[in-house]
């Protein structure tokens, strides 16, 4: 089982890793999409006159804030437009994809964060109303009904609260969810960069290896904004079980072959080689 | 097996419908959701400064006349928005609905018109370019893997045309289709209105009872705008085998028990009382 996550939300960025899927899914893979869509939804909530709010965590993670009616801007932009545009472009490779979000048979539960602490200033304040949430449950068994079907299951990043409200969570930290529910041997995270680079603004400083042992130490040191998102839910895959994580550029040509071939960031689990 | 078609995309129509499926859920009916989004559409893809096309085709059909972005704009709000809005109400109630649209799947697949014709001050004009469809087929057996998985699917009305691309489908039509495919013993259309009306102007004037042999006449003589569709895709519900076709009020107090109770128009099928 493969769980790919991808990353960018320009139309343009979707087809050369579908492509990609197809092949694998013709070969008989079994494969899981996530899918993000944060700059997508920057951009429709501008434009709907409700520009999105972020806050940087004391601990320095960025997160979005999002109070109800930005939250359902979100909904439906990575449930409705990403997520169906994903969709259409693997069926348009013949790839039988079924999108969902967290919600949807309680795929991803969540717990609501309720209140966050953000740093503003170099001070530390209290927002409320929050409508973020982290994740506490994946439905393994709903992706198992949809993959044996004979489905590929696409998933956007919502989860319900226990209080059955709809929350928005991390795409890479669901992928790294998802990926340690079905015991998945790889996880692949696209992104727009070559992968977890010592220094961010030099694209030629690619750590190919993360050693498993220093893997939390390289994040402390070398992941800056959403880098250390995607290591952190790499950490969390590891530990449940996932082989590999492999963080990727998904600009490339055959960005999923390419990944699996040995390009981006590795990081093995227990066993690896 | 209840197909129902939730119509009215205002969130507040919502709950009522929501809590009677939840009780029939909870009494161990199979249910299956259809939605619409129409006025949801229309709003925000004004907001977005991209204001709706309608045409009225030569037979007095009112038509959505979407070109490709207006395609795109639909998708996210009938498949993002109003289906992840049903989705959360009922799973707020406790059941455990899972969304998806027509392309998901290959659930509802499609022929795209490509070019209709519409009449414009009286002159019939060749529209080319559009994603509007008319369905061609109901993946079933996705249907049923979902239902006896204990899963409500909640539609939206989407269908995949032959080349892969998503097409806009009515959803009173979508509603039908699935019935029929389904063999649902009962197909009920929720509506803004008490059922079908002598004069549309005057809810006192509801029919309570259509004569199968006669239903294409009353859809003649009685039926305007969107209450043509809601006819023609009952009695496609009714020749594919379906029961009775109970078009009813959505706006009441318990609109779902009231229309089953005997409320709103009903069509038998063959072998009906």
């Amino acid at each position: 089982m493969l769980v790919v996550k991808l990353g960018g939300s320009n139309g343009l960025d979707l087809d050369a890793p579908c492509r990609d899927i197809a092949a694998l899914v013709r070969e008989g893979a079994e494969v899981v999409l996530v899918h993000g869509g944060s700059r997508e939804v920057d951009r429709i909530s501008a434009a709907l006159g409700k520009p999105p709010r972020y806050v940087t965590t004391p601990s320095g993670f960025q997160s979005r804030y999002p109070d109800r009616e930005t939250m359902e801007i979100f909904a439906m932009v990575v449930a409705g437009r990403i997520n169906k545009l994903v969709v259409e472009r693997l069926q348009g490779h013949g790839v039988n994809a079924l999108g969902i979000s967290g919600i949807d048979g309680r795929l991803l539960m969540g717990k609501r964060k309720g209140v966050i602490i953000a740093m503003e200033n170099g001070k530390k304040r209290v927002l409320r109303g929050d409508y973020g949430g982290t994740l506490t449950g994946v439905n393994a068994s709903l992706l198992k009904l949809l993959v044996e079907g004979g489905y590929v299951p696409v998933i956007a990043p919502l989860a319900l609260g226990a209080e059955g409200v709809a929350l928005n969570v991390d795409a890479d930290r669901a992928a790294a969810a998802v990926a340690a529910a079905l015991g998945a041997s790889t996880l692949l995270i696209l992104t727009n960069v070559p992968g977890l680079l010592r220094d961010p603004a030099d694209p030629s400083t690619l750590i190919p290896r993360v050693p498993r042992e220093r893997a939390r130490d390289y994040l402390e040191r070398y992941a800056r904004g959403r880098m250390k998102k995607k290591l952190l839910g790499a950490l969390e895959a590891l530990e449940a079980g996932v082989e590999r994580v492999i963080i990727a550029d998904g600009r490339v040509e055959r960005p999923v072959f390419s990944a699996l071939e040995g390009r981006g960031t590795v990081i093995w689990g227990e066993g690896g080689p």
